[in-house]
């Protein structure tokens, strides 16, 4: 009855990828327990087969005979009886990111990331949502019982995706941005010398979990028996002013920030904020932390250029390369990501307790049902059950509520190929309630042509 | 077991008023059906006296041995065993209303009316409440069996603060703005050639009513068996440029407007907004409507300032007086209100369907339960029982949300007597995202030091 | 944009029936202010076609080129495009209803109908289903718009099977029961003394209804200003020994009785039960009021056997052919049933608020959401609005909660075609709790194969 | 900020009991990572003092320094600031428990336990809970912050009244019975060849729990990746008609059983019963299990009766006495129950997942929300959050609805001090349906009179 651990068939939904692939190669270097075959599929297969030859190539000097990996270039083929399924994807490429994330400038719009919410990220789910229909069929046909793991952002509008198309599918939604939250917790028991540096772990530091993903909250945080909300409140009057990065400065790399955003809203609403900066002011009134640069860089944050993004990926396109020819030599290391853990309590070798985006079934009280939450979920056997938290403090309700709606407004338009509906969603996001109505329709129509067409695509 | 319908005791909080009180006075001059007294209680007992000495001339002239009205000192012995309980009250005085409505303008915020929400209704709110309180503790002690109607803005607030004191009262909200709706869509029926005015009244319009209050919306609209929506559609059409105003001229009556808003918010949500253009503007960005007095203007609807009501209010003084002393007659004239038929409803005399605020026990879907909405309701013998819509269409359901949030959390600060809460729902609001927490702080000081001494009330 | 409604064209499925299609005919005979064809649908053509030409005759005599009678062998072109459907059908043949009825006497249950609960009304529903499947299908197909009337038993489960086919059908179920609890009020009112036989009608009566169909109770009766229940009470204590028949004798009729346990009810729960006796007992513990025949009498009501149903029939058929014949003289009467009304109201000529079976949208509270309720509905044009109640006290909750997950189950038993399923929830019927399994296997086996041949069976 | 751990205050109400109090001394001389001082309350303060001396002479000669027991006569100093709070009691006698038990055999009612519901579950509720009242009210005055495990049956219904006082109380019940299903499986898996006795622990047997307390089920079995129900299937084939005893034999142990109605439970609905087979039949038809003794020996359980009570209190009395004087030895062993785990992990020593009753937060959707229900939850530092099942298979559902149906009647009932209501209860108990009216009515009063004096009790 029980599956042969040795033998397991995942599928990667966007395996060519440099990003979240490489992790996934890297961690199962150190996988022993558990083997099988990863099916590559991307709809770049020269990628995929790049993916191929370095998973392999890593395998052999690391885990032989434990791990194979495949390009496959029919989806189906990829998909038939898979037991996991990850996907990760881009959404067509950083052209299109490049309007999503700069376009809007002209009009006073600034975003650090631009994926998940405001101008960018509405734009991206409208290119996005047809894909995950897609996936989701695909997987309905050909994998109905598999596990899927979801990394690809706007990850509640992909989530909610795949459960408006096929409600029986075992998804859920993973993100480390949570991590980062407990790694600065770490930091702040280890400053206040309660622990070394090898006596704590990033996963040590319990915390409660609440939100939707990339506006995420933690209303407890524990170490052992020590409540962390004093502690962090003394952080907080500490370094406020000062900012503190917790790992290099945030001037000189893209994702470090000062946490001052982070502060802030904890001085505001005693709750901490769970998300990396650059995300969380996205979601908030652009007033706030967002009107100009320079604002942003009073808070200690920075806006990623996207042409940033294109040169790393062509660095990683090099560096792939000189992998698979020997030039360079991958060592692999432990990411810190959950996935394999997540997979491995999957399969019955220890429960685990973590963060997750799941259909609301109660979990977040006072948020609609079946709207994706993220929140702390429990992992068993073919098992991932959500913990139900005691929700969320009602001004923080307030500001998360009219997203969750714009979500499911958006997953709505796209599923009925309507830009007029897609368009009344956008209105009411935050970033665009400061434009008039006429500079909004300009925006919305500029960007959807350049990175639509000017309609809501089907896949195919 | 009946109520003798004859001798029925009406108490009526606020029976100093000039303006609803009056109403009440007049229709009541037109009703025989029932009879009784009605106890004023004012904490201007002056005033109080004033309305006793008109409304029995009135009587006297119109309506002999009908209705006895009858100032009140004690608010115990004004309620003790009622079997009808009005509420119309001014919080303190337009000093207080000066400083709300006005204020704000010094941060760029225009309020039209500034009773129900924005700067002016939240700080209004946090006076309101507390008399509410006290009020729903008084209707617990001395008349838990009465029915009572609540007249007094802002009414959602009002009205939840009754049902969290005492769950079990038996209170509805009662407002005049959908009416106006409803005129408006007998006036295009006329204009269509498919009535003529004496053969419509404002009742035969039927809607299907949503939202909150002050913040209607209508779905469902028609006449005999005729959709009104297509009507409406072209009316919007032909009128959304030039405006167009139901009674006199925008420019010269305070409280007429062009129409425009909600003409607006047709063409974006397909559906009807249903309550003044001067009330809906208030609950929406203020890039929408409000920016300017300018642009208040362009949208044809005016910025009512307090200082009018403080000279109608002395008018209404001198008119009171020469009333009673008959150098003026008060000629009674139905006033189109309902309260006297929803009575009589209430009383077994007829069956009524109409708009009222009641706690939502999922007449509005996807609102949270408890929160205060207005929806059509069911009256009879005793009863008054909401009716279930079909909910209101996402894009609109997220303006709304925050609001009922909004409310919500007002409430419970001022339960709490907490400023630093109050301050929270306070950023929250449409109207003040757009400042910086900094002047967003210094007006709500400035605007609670003004009002409230810098702290919450408790009403005694 | 709005109906012609002299040219109305309705459905009506079942169409040859001698029952409810006659009763139809009558009240079309007074309606002049709508008009237009009667499509009639049955698997009986030649019924079809006999009612037919009975409904023209009626009309020419009674009310002349207003309405049109017209046989329809194909159900889709009796449904296309119509604006009511009416279903009333018999599932199968009275052969059926034979086993339904009698054969669980071999095992001591006793059933006075057996058509709604109980062993009887599960087999019976385990056959409708099904044609209810079809008919949906065909509904959502041909008339998705269209306005459907159920008045076919299992009530709430056929109307639970249209809404599980087809999630936006706009169907209520239409049953008299409840009428006849009104009927008794009336009388009871005019027993006191408050009104004369013509200053009162049944409608006058007005109730609060609550529950499942023919399990329907009734919280508030009023009558005018008179609250009914202190006035029942008394009748209550008056005859609850002697019984109390509205008409006829209940030992001469097999439809009256002496409405005995309608008052012990109301001594047990304080409430009234608002469906003929026959019916309230089948959902009850059997040991209550249906252990035997003699129980049963001395309850005062009867068990009505099928054999006088088919010999009615059989009657009914032969003054068919007198009256086609001219024989016999069919005489219109007002039936006091309410479609003709409720159509009228869904076509803009007048509101309406009576008691109808529906999908729980919070109407019932406390009952699981989507579960088909009774309660009463508001009717305007082109729309049915459940009206909310306070729900229904505990210990009757307790007794209809387990029915109304009986109901769920016996149609997703039959949706799933397993008769092991149907089988689980006939266990939970509290006739059936008090036989031994191997009993109760014993006699679904045999039910199940006399009127389904052993399998559930889909339509076709 | 964080709690002295080994300075703990427990307050242990019901502290004279030979029964639970004992296994938490044994568990106690074990646990050395906490320490602290339990205060032991019992209206029988000699039996307090008999415990103190006792755990302190254990603890003397197995965990020195440790911990201290303190009897403590006023109820309000043994909870002042506790941290933790056990409660176990007795309402009332053995006396009340015999009439509770024996008395309704006079009308063929038989009960193996009748501590949870039937005739003695819902008289011996309306014992306790006046008692519990009084509890959550001591606490929300005297230790609102903290931790309450309730060990007293009927457990839902004293759980439910300490949180209808107290709502923001932090209680869960806690109850071995689903252990012995664990055991049971364990035992398969044992047999299966799958591990060897040494192997596996009882713990090791991840369930996924759900229903209510002695009414619990598991739809989700497994040890490592071994799904467990192919295996149960397999072991109730071989089983069924012999019957299986996990520990001695069930006619020479009162609470060993045959397991077969566990059995019979698994063929009729595919999923398995949680707690002993003495238990599952109190919540069924009578019919099935429970006709006769004679019945309950064919599906091998026992009927316990009160005496067998009477004569090991007495035993245990005497063997406490002897503890005492040295006379026996107490030998401490691991008793198995997980009191302790729980507070450590609550302490933030430990996360730990295992099935507690908590209100219903939506941990099982479609039970009504606040009925006390036993599901998985997790625990954490000042935290149990329970973890959402996928709700339990519907004619399970329906067998289990009308119970949380009659405890929370029972419950206001008694709140009410009406035993008019109470009785409707109890007349909805499967176990009474059969009974006639007047047949229930006299056993009630007999039972009220016995054990109550005829009315529902004040605690004082």
């Amino acid at each position: 009855m029980q599956k042969d651990i040795k033998k397991l068939k995942f599928c990667y939904i966007g395996g060519g990828s440099r990003n979240w692939a490489w992790v996934f190669i890297k961690d199962l270097a150190f996988e022993k327990e558990i083997g099988g075959t990863i099916y590559l599929y991307d709809i770049d297969y020269e990628a995929a087969k790049d993916n191929e030859a370095l998973g392999n190539k890593v395998m052999d000097a690391n885990n032989p005979n434990q791990w194979v990996f495949k390009a496959e270039a029919s989806l189906q083929k990829a998909l038939q009886d898979s037991d996991f399924v990850f996907i990760s994807i881009l959404p067509k490429d950083f052209t299109e990111m490049m309007s999503d994330v700069h376009l809007p400038e002209k009009y006073g719009i600034y975003q650090p990331v631009g994926d998940t919410v405001g101008a960018g990220g509405l734009i991206r789910a409208l290119r996005t949502i047809p894909m995950y229909e897609e996936i989701a069929r695909a997987i309905k046909e050909y994998a109905p019982h598999t596990w899927v793991l979801n990394y690809t952002n706007p990850m509640s509008i992909c989530t909610r995706t795949l459960y408006r198309i096929f409600p029986k599918i075992k998804a859920f939604g993973c993100c480390h941005e949570v991590f980062s939250t407990q790694k600065l917790l770490r930091r702040i028991v280890i400053d206040a010398g309660l622990a070394k540096e090898n006596e704590i772990k990033r996963a040590d530091i319990k915390t409660r979990v609440l939100g939707i993903n990339h506006f995420t909250w933690i209303d407890r945080a524990s170490w052992k028996n020590y409540d962390l909300f004093p502690l962090y409140s003394d952080f907080v009057k500490k370094y406020f002013e000062s900012g503190f990065c917790l790992e290099g400065n945030w001037r000189e790399t893209w994702f470090t920030t000062g946490n001052r955003v982070k502060m802030d809203l904890f001085k505001r609403y005693g709750i901490m904020a769970a998300a990396g900066d650059r995300h969380l002011v996205e979601f908030l009134p652009p007033s706030w932390y967002l009107k100009s640069p320079e604002m942003a860089e009073s808070w200690q944050f920075s806006l990623t250029p996207v042409s940033w993004r294109i040169t790393r990926r062509d660095d990683l396109k090099k560096q792939s390369a000189d992998y698979r020819t020997g030039k360079e030599k991958l060592i692999p290391e432990d990411s810190g990501e959950e996935g394999i853990k997540q997979i491995k309590a999957l399969l019955g070798l220890g429960d685990l307790v973590t963060n997750v985006n799941l259909p609301n079934k109660g979990q977040m009280p006072d948020f609609p049902l079946c709207a994706v939450v993220e929140t702390n979920a429990f992992f068993s056997l073919d098992r991932v059950e959500p913990i139900i938290t005691e929700g969320i403090p009602l001004p923080v309700r307030a500001l998360i509520l009219p997203h969750i709606e714009n979500q499911e407004g958006i997953v709505q338009a796209s599923l009925d190929r309507s830009l007029e509906e897609a368009f009344k969603v956008f209105l009411n996001d935050p970033q665009l309630k400061a434009l008039s109505r006429e500079d909004a329709q300009k925006l919305f129509n500029e960007m959807t042509k350049n990175t639509l067409g000017g309609e809501v695509p089907a896949y195919h």
